[in-house]
């Protein structure tokens, strides 16, 4: 089968062995695929990983393996991409996502989905309604992410709360927020991106508009730029006492400064993959729109353009077709 | 007055202005100060501070403004170090350390204790019982900030806690955990330091005999290093969804890595001043004995020698005595 393959280049295999499906999991015949800033990252390095990349997708299950019922065969699905051994006590308490034993699509000991069949356990997958169309249900991986704030932070009425990035990781935790109706302000450096969260019921403010008295107003910051700068203007918003979301994972090459989280007694909460059924539900409501994000989609064999494109400054989703 | 004055150079000068009460204020004569590691920042341009240095003292009342109980002259007393307006958001929820309009002795805007005398509001001062010598009274304050870790962070019976860093901070945090019968660990790198610990109830151990197992393993960790290789043992240490609390300002000059708080969805808790009550009972009741922390006390005149002292690699609480 055709499969793009990280080890240490990019590539297209065309004669990648077909999984072989163990009990308890579903083959899926891929539909769709976004690239994700984790998967160029992953070409850079990150985790060590080598192997198929990819883990945001909508496919097809094309058959399943020992104690799965087969209603699940020609179902449209997306799924979850921790694959948790189910009998920790982190799985015990429904954190599959930290299970220690745990491989992770296309990021961990897993082959991806960047290819024309891969396996999943039953438990990840999750049918979506005809209503959901193909370019939709790939975001529901992203858009899950930022759903995972709503889980780890009591955000209340009257919170105060920004987001801070306005790539499509900012873009996603922006659409969610809208959709669960909270009251926030998303800012970020490019009129054009903000639009896309304006549009869709975000207050909206480039940081240059930003004043002396917007600093340490926020009971809620989430960070969502990637970058020291970035995660320092957060920091600076933020409360004493109050909340900084860490959504991207910072590897700082200049120095970062954590006086301002000591001094102002900031709790800092790291929050990474979440759980799919509420942006299913929200997706099947029409209560988020992501594809105003999408700025290419491209069969497999123009992956290089894809990845290309992905790179591009300013570009946001990038989809790949199968 | 002599005061010992921060102003580009650190100098004792004898004729600096005897400070005016004002109303609400008290006049302390000053009987012993403990030189605290942000002292020493200071002196390497933190906060960007000129002035009297000093914010842990034990002293007597000498005289009262306007407003105050005159039952207070004559008092020996500590204080805490934030002196703040008593009107706004915070100081309303009690959180006078967090008010916007505070300055603080001896760090922002105010005069600090390293001198003859100094004023306090009155709400600052505790009155401490004739069996609190002078030597231990000096060390509420860096009590009181280990203190502060039990008011922002629930620690559970159950809880599996370390301690990292044996520094003076450290060993502070330390005393009163062990005061306040939490289980933990305290991990250093030095065996006489981690001794004082050991004889006053902790459990201990050096970072040298740390194993894999313990990687990712703890409910809550207090990074006291001030380091940023510290910093990332504290985070590796921590369960995922655990709490780091972060005691020291981390200034990284070095990359500090914050993927694994997001991989990991770590809570980071920064965590500054406390409460000087809890810790002036637990003194009183002899349940904390600071007094092994002590590793030199100078009269004032000999400032630099303390200074000197107390910039030497392994040395821990030098006093300054008025």
């Amino acid at each position: 089968m055709k499969a793009l393959v990280y080890d240490k280049e990019l590539k297209l295999v065309t004669d990648y062995q077909k999984p072989i499906l163990k009990p308890n999991e579903v083959l899926i015949k891929t539909k769709m695929v976004g690239i994700c800033n984790t998967d160029y990252e992953i070409t850079q390095g990150y985790m060590g990983y080598c192997g198929i990349l990819g883990h945001e997708f909508v496919g097809v299950v094309e058959s399943v393996g020992e104690n799965v019922d087969k209603k699940w065969i020609n179902k449209r699905v997306v799924g979850e991409i921790n694959c948790a051994c189910q009998d920790c006590s982190y799985c015990h308490q429904n954190l599959q996502r930290h299970c220690p034993n745990r491989s992770t699509l296309g990021i961990w000991q897993k082959d991806g989905c960047f290819c024309e069949y891969f396996t999943l356990p039953v438990e990840n997958v999750f049918e979506i309604s005809n209503n959901i169309d193909d370019e939709t249900a790939t975001f529901t991986e992203p858009l899950a992410a930022g759903y995972e704030i709503l889980e780890q932070v009591h955000i209340k009425p009257n919170s105060k709360v920004a987001i801070v990035g306005d790539g499509k990781l900012g873009l996603c935790i922006s659409l969610v927020f809208s959709a669960m109706n909270i009251d926030f302000v998303h800012i970020g450096k490019h009129e054009e991106k903000l639009k896309i969260s304006k549009e869709q019921g975000a207050k909206t403010m480039l940081l240059s508009e930003l004043k002396d008295e917007d600093k340490m107003s926020f009971d809620v910051v989430v960070e969502a730029t990637g970058s020291t700068g970035g995660f320092e203007v957060s920091a600076s918003l933020v409360k004493p006492r109050g909340t900084l979301v860490l959504k991207s994972t910072i590897a700082a090459k200049e120095g970062l400064n954590l006086a301002t989280i000591v001094v102002n007694e900031i709790t800092i909460v790291g929050s990474r993959c979440g759980q799919f059924k509420p942006i299913i539900k929200l997706l099947e409501n029409k209560k988020i729109n992501p594809k105003p994000l999408i700025d290419g989609i491209y069969s497999v064999e123009d992956f290089k353009l894809a990845f290309e494109k992905n790179s591009q400054k300013g570009v946001l989703k990038v989809l790949v077709k199968f």
